[in-house]
């Protein structure tokens, strides 16, 4: 499969800033480009509107719609005040007008796929978003490193009590809307575009909490390891304090392993500067049955932000099973460079 | 000016559920019709966003935009969706959603005039809603009876103290954003809507905080009398308590005469059963320069709701001139009918 081809059908699971970055990369490559979107979230404004309504937190799906949305045109004053916030010190503060909205939607329709099909439509909408599952979840954390001895595991509840709490994350479970012992159920028009996918992007994002939440949906863990798809995994250019603070690019892809073993990848995109030893990324990303591909993926100047721009023709590189095109330094070259000069090393 | 020309330019001043009414039975006549909205609202949802974020209250204007809306179509969704109110307990319980989108939009534009417009494109709004003003008005009352002395006159501000106060109103003023001593500035499009206008409406609606108030902007009052448009009052079918409790229609009309002596109107419509005493009202309409035109304009069996269907062909025959059509009984008829049955007259 190449992306060469007319409008290749893309997924992207993921949520929050990181998924944000995949989506402007992908609408660079292709129309039919599908989101599905973590729906753990239980801070902020979102936070607020899922205590407060009992509702499917907006935010994540609120910020996908709007890295799909209209640069120009109509949509795009709807996209630009979907992210607007409320200013002041009253009970509106904080609050993206766009969550507002899609919460009033979900209280008009109900179901969360004919929500953001309205909306998408509103902001015009390059593609499609998917909640991940159409009910709100709870993530719980085992978490060591919290007790003078290390070894002990504390469980954590909740996307924000996890990130924000020190210690290491060992492993996540989801919960559904019953509590712990029920387990979510994906939503059936996020398992089937995995299903019809001629690929399928996980990463880069919150990494307990916004990437692999995805794989304990049984029925999307299902959908992935059954499609035809080829499947990528995009990393972190940083670790992310509370979260994977210490943890190395393998680390993550060992992580990943951890929460769905069965699951093969095709592929695993690093930026060059981020992986302090690329061979034991490769091997990492060989136990997942993929190839690594070092790119430069990052903003130049900010190392910890991805640059949509250069992550696209990383992704085009990586389904390609190319080697850069004439102009564009190979991957080769470019890990070569970062050995040789050195500096900052995020990952060490 | 006959409303059998393609598209009379009508216009129609008020606030409230009465301009809900009036546009709702307009746009049956015509598709150019422009609402002009009343900016002094303090309470509810309204009022809650005014205060907090110092913004043009919006309730008043959402409701205006909702009665012209598209009744199909993609519109219709969205007008929907902006008469919905957040339920529960919380912060934003009681809030309209449409409110929230409003002052979203009225933050991120500033001009309410934009806003009105995107606002419209998306409702599919037929016509145009406007604002009296472009900057929050207060409204202050004189208001006799609230002590033992009847006579002595206290002076109430704000529009839900003015209608919840008991007493009676005898006269109102609007003071600008900088308070008392600072008139009202007319919005400069509504101000030539007026002007360009075949057909202005007044009324029916709260008498002094949602029908007087456009005729103590300068600027409107100025282009009320200069206009070549029909002007009709629309009066209302019940008296409103804690506003004009026990008032009769032609009451409301001198009312109005002591707050604009110098306007002129070409008719009064009311309803038939409305009417105790219709020489009073003729007498009280010829006061204004105009005919006085009884008909049915009540939803049958509530005798305090507006029937758009009946009000619309009761501004169709106020406008013509004409005695009433074949098959519809005419407004004598109609007063003679209601005068040999007797029953309810919630005039008297």
């Amino acid at each position: 499969m190449s992306l060469s081809a007319v409008a290749p059908k893309v997924v992207a699971l993921g949520g929050g800033r990181g998924l944000h970055v995949t989506l402007t990369a992908l609408r660079r490559m292709t129309e039919d480009v599908t989101a599905v979107v973590t729906v753990a979230d239980d801070g902020g404004s979102s936070g607020r509107l899922r205590r407060e309504l009992g509702l499917l937190p907006p935010g994540d799906l609120r910020k996908a719609m709007v890295a799909l949305a209209d640069t120009d045109g109509p949509g795009a004053l709807w996209a630009t005040l979907f992210q607007r916030r409320f200013g002041g010190t009253g009970a509106l503060a904080g609050h993206a007008v766009g969550n507002l909205v899609l919460a009033g939607l979900l209280e008009e329709l109900g179901d969360p796929v004919a929500v953001l099909r309205e909306a998408g439509r509103l902001l015009g909408v390059h593609g499609r978003v998917l909640p991940m599952c159409t009910e709100p979840l709870e993530i719980e954390a085992d978490v060591t490193g919290l007790d003078e001895d290390v070894d002990v595991v504390r469980r954590i509840r909740g996307q924000v009590a996890i990130a924000t709490t020190p210690g290491r994350v060992q492993r996540i479970r989801l919960h559904g809307p019953g509590g712990p012992g029920e387990p979510p159920r994906g939503c059936a028009e996020a398992v089937e575009a995995v299903l019809g996918a001629d690929v399928v992007l996980l990463g880069p994002g919150s990494w307990f909490t916004s990437v692999l939440p995805h794989l304990l949906v049984p029925e999307l863990h299902d959908a992935l390891t059954r499609t035809a798809a080829r499947k990528v995994v995009v990393l972190n250019l940083v670790p992310q304090p509370g979260e994977t603070a210490g943890f190395s690019p393998e680390l993550h892809l060992d992580v990943l392993c951890a929460h769905a073993p069965t699951l093969r990848v095709d592929a695993v995109i690093a930026d060059v500067d981020a992986v302090p030893v690329p061979d034991s990324l490769r091997r990492a990303a060989a136990a997942l049955g993929a190839a690594a591909h070092l790119s430069p993926i990052a903003l130049p100047g900010f190392p910890d932000r991805h640059d949509p721009v250069a992550l696209a023709s990383g992704i085009r590189r990586a389904l390609d099973g190319l080697p850069a095109g004439p102009g564009e330094p190979s991957s080769t070259t470019l890990q070569e460079e970062r050995e040789t000069r050195g500096g900052d090393e995020p990952w060490r």
